[in-house]
């Protein structure tokens, strides 16, 4: 399946490249040359819409446009989504290397859980890699496995920090009642330990949206004491609204948008 | 030179490809199989950097990577970047759809000017797309010769804009008194026309940074009563700040950053 996956846009590159190769040497339209020019066509504006996703052009997007199914497959699989979350693991490193930490313990990092420290891709595998819309119970179903596996460059990242002397605070718009267990447990499983806090949804925050929630968080956080260095998510909504942090970090996710 | 540059990434694929199909086959390590792996490699590597520059993860850098000099020229004049205006020019008129203009004239749409309007993508070919620092002395020169090209798909989006009864503020860091009247005529020979006003330093406004200066101005706009609907600039420093407006849109620019 993954192998399959990864050899189809070199399949179709060959083919396409074969085709130019035909058309140029006889000046020909080859036959069926409509498929791989569509194709071609359908990864330019697949990589369009994705550059469009993470610079916060296209929002409130219900689903994956369906022609980008076997192209966001291959990115999230395939590796280039493991080299983008490593190059801005680099960022952070670098710019973290310049901070001074205090010993007052109040030097902190917000991040994000679901597809910022663990993994949702093998859960989306089955949605189409968000070409289906949202299943909030096939997701709860999902989720209470406790299974999401690392994202390898965010467990560096959160050792690094923690090894630092950063506090690292989680945030996440999982709710407490649900999937507090579960959610530390499959953290702790993913070698996700030493952080500060894990803070979830309570009672009183449902309902609200992930910008009010979050920016909530964060104020209360501020009030503390807490010195909020950076800030990392998979949404635009973990990284707006109030008192988001010295600096934010967008974490790739062309499978869903959380409002 | 733009043919050239637009073959070369499918040259280097076919390489690799058929490097990959000799390996397979013999099950052998190809005699200079660095070279292709290494390119690929490169494409990657320049990818990521490209998507972290546009979701503004990759700040205050100085230059493009060495090593992405060809991947940015063909990203540049290949066709993926005017895909990829297009594809945000549609997200704005499906946005601009929604919004009921008054009559009051006080509707308001805020364009930045350089590779936002006009492109200095010509100027920035003879400084290696960006890997070469910048030389204020070479763009003033450049500048001054008032031949920026419109970039196709916002000439569009501008006149979309005006038909539909917006007010276009144009807020730029050109110097007025170095820049004032030749941009004033290159918008005009490119087809800009319309504009409620176009909005240049002062002597007031020099040494302010970006995001110092077009907040104070978007501060005033807004006291004057204007609704900032959308602002739309290249730079992150033209979107973040105070009264950014409803709606942002980063158009990409991987050849330079302005602080």
């Amino acid at each position: 399946m993954l192998l399959k996956a990864m050899m189809q846009p070199i399949k179709e590159l060959l083919l396409f490249l074969l085709l130019a190769i035909f058309t140029k040497a006889t000046g020909m339209r080859p036959p069926h040359s409509r498929s791989a020019s569509d194709s071609q066509q359908s990864i330019s504006f697949c990589l369009s819409w994705r550059l469009a996703v993470e610079a916060n052009n296209v929002r409130a997007w219900r689903t994956v446009p369906t022609q980008c199914l076997r192209y966001i497959e291959t990115y999230m699989i395939g590796g280039q989504y493991d080299r983008d979350v490593e190059l801005i693991v680099e960022q952070i490193l670098s710019y973290v290397n310049e901070i001074v930490v205090s010993d007052d313990g109040m030097d902190a990092w917000i991040l994000d859980v679901d597809d910022t420290c663990i993994s949702n891709v093998f859960y989306y595998r089955g949605k189409r890699y968000g070409c289906d819309p949202y299943d909030p119970s096939g997701f709860k179903a999902w989720a209470l496995k406790g299974g999401c596996p690392s994202i390898p460059a965010m467990l560096v990242l959160f050792n690094k920090l923690v090894e630092g002397g950063f506090k690292i605070i989680l945030v996440t718009g999982r709710d407490e009642a649900t999937f507090g267990e579960v959610t530390r447990e499959n953290l702790r499983n993913q070698g996700f330990s030493g952080y500060e806090k894990l803070i979830m949804r309570s009672e009183s925050d449902r309902g609200k949206s992930a910008v009010a929630y979050k920016s909530g968080i964060r104020k209360q956080l501020m009030e503390e004491g807490y010195r909020i260095w950076g800030n990392v998510g998979d949404q635009w909504s973990d990284l707006q609204g109030e008192y988001v942090g010295n600096r934010t970090f967008k974490i790739p996710n062309p499978m869903y948008f959380v409002p």
